[in-house]
């Protein structure tokens, strides 16, 4: 918030049943030209496993890496890093040009790590102040190191966490063990029927509403620059490991997913105990495309849960979880051919228009709540190691996006 | 210590690397009558999950239940109170009669739990000292509430845990999830290929060794009292899950299992967290019958596992966890059937020879290093909850457990 205010932007905390909004204003009384509304997130995942973090990860540095300079630390990408780019591209287009050239609201919140539960209430009860021509969101990867990038599409999201339960009590294996129905067992069978032997989504329904991509666009994807063997090998896998016949970007971008994100029960301590616990669980989110409708999606998998469950288990799920569907831009909107051009001078590439493999539900909110396009532009690399221990952002990302934003501001507003 | 000292007997603590051995001797200049040694083990279970219990673990306490008074806490049943039976009945013995009837030597260790690691070093430095004409060991259950029980049986154990390990960082489900491979995934699969569809264990080669039980031996098992709706309703059961065409009963004292005792990776906090991880942790026991080698079935396991890896996945193992094969007793010994007389005229009930589903190593190491036959009675009750939260120990298994050993001390030294 000081940052904004630093840049003369009137900008305040606004409280919320959750973590606060912050939002800014800026020539809130120039009537021409564009009214733009930045769109960023100052939470951050947890940090954990804590001890495969090589530095503190609130106390970012800069480091040099083979690769380049980095700022290290949690949110130095995601999306602490990105967001300034945008506060600093104001900074300095204020500080040359002596004032920003347009109407900027700026919308921060605190809650997007953990499914933004008070944005939309907040969006609603502040709709006319919110809503601008068009919002600018900076919280997505570039396809290749170099390649500037623009959101054509975003898969959505379904979360879910259900727990089985066996045995009333945790049972002694030498007591139990056999006639026992062992839920961590119970819940590995679960899993392991989510898929085919072809990678495919096993549960019924699954792809309702999913489409192949068209030809052209597919044409478009495969010239972006995108390495799949360095996305791979990156990671240390060697083939991409989703459905069979679909390449790696494909899979990525536009095909749907059903991921186990968490799985526990029984003993984690050292050495061993010959325990049968009662219950396990597990946390799952599914990755969305095209018109898959999140509420049919957690119904089927629901449904295809239930269906495995053996005589004396039953399972109970976390209500509290949310969804939200895909999002496709507009990308034939002047404003992003302009970028596209802007992102192109500045980067010595030609910019391309990219699918996501990511969920970022605020661009469906924008348009639902607001009737307001988005267009996300964003420097981090496949390899910041988002939600990871050891999370960075190359330092040319920020210097780079940061001129990016100045120029498509410049271009905006010609 | 302290209790044995009270009683006239000469104890002391002795170091190992790990935790300490009390050893205890009584009568030690006694040449006539047999010579008895006592075993039991001072050590517990870890508590966790801590939230479950109802008092605190460590701080017994006498409660009034449904079923009858009970000693609650944790050890209360195994081994802390099946243990004092033996000791209160030398004090009450002693009492009495004026001295202790044998010569007994006390052997209590502190690592029952954690697989024994300092027994086997620690006996075979002390084998003179320690050898007796049979060992007695208080640490086994009641096939049925009421019925006094000697075990025949036991099963062996081997114990291992294993790591997939799968990308090389913890990833991010929007940027990875499709081509990634998710070790969660990998794990459950390899989990639910541990069986086949009729319970049984589906690893080549694991029942080599195991015979069928004799049909004499199953028919005295079959009018033991052991009572197989209470056995599983009990702990909210409505049928046996193990091996389809044997009974709860053989499922537990004369099949072998592959159990998973632990298992977990990736994200488990509250709410959400969008990550595909790196690794994923299970631990497993298998409980061996027969003449199942512990070494043969922990190649096998490993083999299995190893063989449904898929591409880019990789698996270690833990070396340090231990095995140990089963053990038959020699009920032919005068001592059984002396010590079945006693405990049916103090239980009004005839005394069996009872498989057990459990794993007591040290009966294996006393026949294999001091070349001596054990005994093993003890006054547990099937739903004890030991390992569990809320163990407890019966009164009445505590009073009639002690009445039970002065009976079997007075009829082996008639």
């Amino acid at each position: 918030m000081s940052d904004l205010q630093s840049i003369g932007i009137k900008s305040e905390k606004r409280m919320t049943p959750g973590h606060p909004m912050v939002v800014g204003h800026i020539n809130q009384d120039v009537t021409h030209g564009p009214q733009l509304l930045f769109y960023g997130h100052y939470d951050v995942q947890p940090v954990d496993p804590l001890e495969l973090w090589h530095s503190d990860p609130f106390a970012p540095e800069i480091q040099d890496t083979d690769k380049g300079k980095v700022i290290r630390g949690r949110g130095s990408s995601d999306d602490k890093g990105q967001l300034m780019t945008f506060v600093e591209a104001c900074r300095a287009y204020a500080h040359i040009e002596g004032a920003l050239p347009c109407r900027i609201t700026f919308l921060f919140e605190g809650e997007e790590e953990s499914g933004s539960p008070s944005l939309v209430p907040f969006m609603t009860e502040n709709a006319k102040e919110l809503t601008a021509d068009i919002a600018l969101i900076c919280d997505t990867t570039m396809v290749a190191p170099g390649v500037p990038s623009i959101a054509s599409q975003l898969r959505g999201m379904v979360k879910d966490e259900f727990t089985i339960h066996g045995p009333k009590i945790d049972l002694h294996s030498g007591h139990y063990g056999g006639p026992a129905l062992n839920p961590l067992r119970e819940v590995s069978k679960i899993i392991a029927s989510f898929h085919d032997s072809t990678g495919r989504v096993a549960v019924d329904g699954f792809y309702d509403g999913v489409e192949e991509v068209p030809a052209d666009l597919l044409r478009q994807w495969e010239s972006c620059g995108f390495d799949e063997a360095t996305y791979l090998s990156d990671v240390g896998m060697s083939q991409a490991h989703g459905e069979a016949g679909y390449s790696a970007l494909v899979q990525q971008w536009a095909r749907p997913t059903l991921e186990v994100n968490g799985l526990w029960g029984g003993y984690q301590g050292a050495g061993s105990k010959t325990v049968i616990p009662a219950e396990a669980h597990c946390k799952i989110t599914c990755r969305l495309v095209g018109d898959m409708d999140p509420s049919h999606v957690r119904n089927q998998v629901r449904a295809h849960v239930e269906a495995q469950l053996s005589p004396d288990a039953s399972v109970s799920w976390d209500n509290d979880l949310e969804g939200a569907p895909a999002s496709v831009m507009d990308t034939t909107r002047p404003e992003f051919e302009i970028a596209r051009a802007a992102l192109s001078d500045e980067w010595n590439r030609e910019a391309v228009f990219a699918g996501m493999g990511g969920s970022i539900p605020i661009a469906g909110y924008f348009k639902e709540i607001l009737g307001m396009e988005s267009m996300l532009v964003g420097f981090a690399q496949e390899d910041d190691a988002i939600h990871s221990p050891n999370e960075k952002y190359n330092v040319e990302s920020f210097h780079k996006g940061m001129r990016s934003w100045a120029r498509i501001l410049h271009k905006l507003t010609e």
